[in-house]
């Protein structure tokens, strides 16, 4: 019964009963994000945290007792398994329906989005997913490197400017925000630089921006094709 | 005889006559867009207007009458035909010269854009249009998950930042306008975050953001060079 | 020696000559542009537009006298060469000094631009700059295609919007503009849609826009890498 | 026992002591900058200031005494060494703490960042540190000519619209601005074009700009294909 149960969850066989689960939680999980989109908590609003809260403790419970199937230790499964990440996150999309007294809480919610991954995991996967998983997961490495490189490039540029314009940039965040938003092309214009040399700061991080931004696209260019040309 | 005009029609045989009838649908639709170009309905415009739709009553006429030949199931053509896609984008083009009572319906005409990609199907493609569309045909899926990424990415962000910042975004649809404006790295500068853990948020999104511009580039830079060596 | 000339002019024989004639005449249109870099117009603003003006004529005058090497063909050159688009370039680029009664000449003499092109081209190329110009000749057609793909895609969103927000876009134009601004995510802001409609416009717009960004980058890189791999 | 320092320093064995020694000089560096971001100097700045200024002479102290090391010139390395470009970079950190009378040489302290450069040298490359540096290494000549014509593009195009708009463009280095901002696509807002040729020029030069924005892109994806399938 527990086993059974088990493969349904995890979609073991593949079986329909199994995809419509995870499809039910999927729904659940979209269903669930409702009242997230209003400021205004009206009796619809609750009803729809209860009954997606309600499925949700299930699943939690569903899993907990099919722990021993899931890590393979024996009894010692059902200590160690609320421990792991995707309990902890699973708990966590529960508990702000139980503690709803203030509106911070609501943060939380926004933690089942991890659950949607692990909907996505049990549906078999498509083979295009698996070959961007492939890209991303190869070119980790260079990707945290471009990345350390432009947080790096970010909080130098962000010093610079700090240094040069204090009178624009109240705080230190306020220059690391206006360096991320012009290394990133977004520009919004709520805060840029007004002095000469502020200016000349500006247009040297943005065209060495275009350069950083570049390698992150010739990173996973060069991966896609490596992993085309493999399957192929 | 009609077997004929459906010849001129779809340009089986390349012929003289018939790219000179695809070129006065290809003017007739660019000068309908003239009356559109402005806010006030002068008389010119008018008769611009019933002009391309008499050319376009003409062709949708003579495309009905034609439907034998292009949908080979003899008489029930005819009454297949209309239902069609691109019958419906010819009649959708045409009604709202006729039922001219208010502007809500000038969006409608905007459908004989559509009219265009039939003309340039009609007109041989040149071997780059090909190339293009191969790429793109053959990307389809991977970029298709892209666009979903994106999308659910949008999303996300769009959640995280309605919770955080009730103040600036009114109602869910501008926290949703502000992810993708964010994310796409235009920042109009109409609508930011203005608190700390705000900004925070828009960090991270907008270079998380870049990553997922690279995906596409990557995808059909890969594309692109596999049709490249396939046809050299 | 005309015939010398014709070769320092050209720098047939790669002489130390001809390269600094060609240093020279590089010199001088960087300073030529030193008057337009201010709004009002002094005494040494006059003197160097003088000079370089009066260098400008030599050039002009050496050009025309060794038309028929240029050209090959025999007395006849003389007659065709001023016709030939380098030549009226030239031209151009020294006629406002000699007509100087009104400003909206400053903009012709920023044709003197297309003279630093003959100068690179003259000094000897880099190997680099050859692979470049070979990446841009072989892809023109795509590059063109792309950019007209770019076109009708700004000129159909610009028309949506026309439609759908007619108060914010006061003419065509406008909304052209805006549809050029949001397609290249440059978003300076001074121009947006404020309506619902509008901005989901606006939304599919960018996304869509990032796509069209991505191909120009996706055949400059193949062209790119095509052209290294052959040589290497 | 100089030689033993001096492998400490360059981490010629890779020991542990050396790896030690670096990464206290990197938590020096980082910390070094934490005054920096703060408009006001309290106490705790200034002490901080004066721990890693003093660990930063200690390291330049150890530096020199091992010159004869580095430079393998015998006593003359004494001499020649404070003038090596690493030396200068050392001793202009150092500097500002002892010379603080006004705030202009808070960006004398930002040359530090130099120093984290060496730390990175020192401490044993990753692979991706390495294919990353050849990449930009073998495609040097390239990224700069691409460089150098997105400045020529950008000079362009700030003459046209300082010719077209001089009401909007108070100064040139303001066209200059406004184009920088307008190429990288970054576009605050700050200053835009507000006349009809002006938006002309700007949408023009933007579309363009995708297209030089494509071409670092293409460079880096090809380099770094090269690289990767030569190690491969």
């Amino acid at each position: 019964m527990r086993e059974k149960l088990f493969c349904i969850l995890e979609n073991d066989n593949d079986s329909l009963l199994s995809r419509c689960y995870n499809l039910i939680m999927l729904f659940a999980i979209v269903v669930s994000f409702i009242p997230l989109m209003s400021k205004h908590t009206n009796s619809f609003h609750l009803l729809v945290d209860y009954i997606s809260t309600a499925i949700f403790c299930l699943d939690y419970l569903f899993r907990i007792l099919t722990a021993d199937f899931k890590l393979q230790k024996g009894k010692l499964s059902f200590l160690f398994y609320p421990f792991s990440l995707l309990a902890i996150v699973d708990l966590l999309s529960i508990l702000p329906t139980f503690l709803y007294f203030n509106n911070s809480l609501r943060l939380l919610k926004i933690v089942r989005m991890g659950r949607v991954l692990r909907v996505f995991k049990v549906i078999r996967y498509s083979k295009n997913i698996q070959i961007l998983t492939n890209v991303l997961q190869n070119q980790k490495e260079s990707l945290l490197l471009v990345a350390s490189l432009a947080v790096g490039y970010i909080f130098f540029t962000a010093l610079l400017i700090f240094s040069v314009e204090p009178d624009t940039f109240e705080t230190f965040f306020d220059a690391i925000y206006w360096a991320t938003i012009s290394l990133t092309t977004v520009g919004y214009g709520d805060i840029f630089a007004t002095t000469m040399l502020g200016k000349i700061i500006t247009m040297l991080s943005s065209i060495i921006g275009i350069a950083i931004v570049a390698l992150p696209a010739g990173i996973i260019t060069a991966g896609y094709m490596n992993e085309i040309t493999k399957k192929g």
